[in-house]
């Protein structure tokens, strides 16, 4: 199943979709729905970002191959994460499906994307054991953990390398039934693909994270945990677009623009 | 003005405080509210978080005394922020004034406070400058940002250090009208002092940090920034009780116990 958040008509709701369709509820699938009769073409409305989250964790870094050739990059010495600490962005800069990012007017030409599948809550949950830590899972979705290198070298926090308006494009919708085995994580820039791994090869797997964090934290409906990337991204600049596909969810596209400022 | 968030009757509301009576309205602070025929005893209601967040901010080391002490007491050199770079805390964490923090079971004894100012956002903003930075302020409240010292050593994030569940104590109410620069944050544990600092004796004072955040995020009404800690506290265990009196707001008081787990 396949849940929409969109606007139309100066609303914004939930749906599923089902193909080009969107089935309109009242209510949300974290608190509770009900069927509506209303119907959208998908074509008709705008998408909105699938949910905003009371906490938006994120696994930095969580492939090997990324891990490798970012130190190779660097010239540092490649060291693999331990054990599965877990992260925060901002709310601030999520946008949607469609929506542009936008690069600050400061920013270095060291713009570039990342990849991520993102996992949903769906139920409150506190103490899961890895038996028990899909339960409150309600879906999938695509984030893109837009970076700026320079400034994520130079602060003492991610707070504008990864955190700027618009930097966290996350869509196009929340799928519930996901092959996660199957998956593979394909990004391509104005058409050309650039990247391309299996989504589930993570060093710390998502019930490792759903673990680790409920023996500390509750969870609750609609929080996000963004699942970490791999490979080496190219530079991004004003004018390209990039297109985040996994395989069983659908693809999050935005385009890059640069600050005007007065 | 003092606006309280607080249940009576099970429900959840926001009101006026006048001496020691809520009067109650509809609606709230941020998107506008009017006023209702309510009335209720503060001693009468369940105070609440005073907000809870879309993002939650806060600056990490603010007081140059915290710094050196803290790196005196581990050998290492002191070393002072050359700007504001901000962070990030998660709503998981936040409780009302008088709720307990739950230590963990498996903390370290090393859990201590950190009394903090906490700058509630009222209006959205951007490209804030320093003569406009407070015009989006709503007003202040007092934040416990309480911290294990042994994780926020050992882990790659603050993220259980400072983000498990209770350890963000943080009310009793949002006062608009404060005089920064003669106020001062008191920290008492079981009622004796044991920190005492001028609270706008920042490193990078309120006007600083909005100016550096607003350059590249959105402040929007509800958000909250946590101005950082003077001092070198001492460790807390279950059964001691934490008050952070900030004059001209108010106190924020927080029973310590430990995590009881089947």
């Amino acid at each position: 199943m396949r849940w929409v958040r969109f606007t139309a008509g100066g609303r914004t709701a939930y749906g599923i979709l089902e193909g080009e369709r969107i089935a309109e509820v009242a209510g949300d699938p974290f608190r509770g729905y009900t069927p509506t009769a209303t119907v959208h073409a998908l074509a008709a409305v705008k998408l909105e970002v699938p949910v905003v989250p009371p906490t938006f964790y994120c696994c930095g870094l969580n492939y090997a191959d990324h891990i490798y050739q970012m130190a190779a990059k660097i010239g540092r010495e490649a060291k693999l994460p331990a054990k599965p600490d877990v992260g925060y962005r901002a709310n601030n800069a999520l946008i949607a499906h469609d929506e542009a990012v936008v690069i600050p007017a400061d920013a270095s030409p060291l713009v570039q994307y990342e990849g991520e599948l993102v996992v949903v809550i769906g139920k409150r949950a506190k103490h899961l054991t890895p038996e028990t830590a899909f339960a409150c899972v309600l879906g999938y979705t695509i984030g893109n953990d837009v970076s700026e290198r320079t400034w994520q070298k130079s602060d003492a926090t991610l707070w504008r390398a990864k955190n700027a308006d618009t930097f966290k494009p996350m869509g196009p919708w929340i799928e519930t039934d996901l092959d996660l085995d199957a998956a593979q994580t394909i990004v391509r820039v104005n058409g050309r693909e650039t990247t391309r791994f299996r989504t589930n090869n993570m060093i710390f797997g998502i019930a490792d994270y759903l673990v680790a964090i409920t023996r500390y934290m509750t969870l609750y409906p609609g929080d996000i945990v963004w699942m970490g990337t791999d490979g080496l991204p190219p530079n991004i600049a004003a004018g390209d677009t990039v297109e985040v596909e996994i395989i069983g969810i659908g693809t999050l596209r935005n385009p890059f623009v640069t600050e005007r400022r007065a």
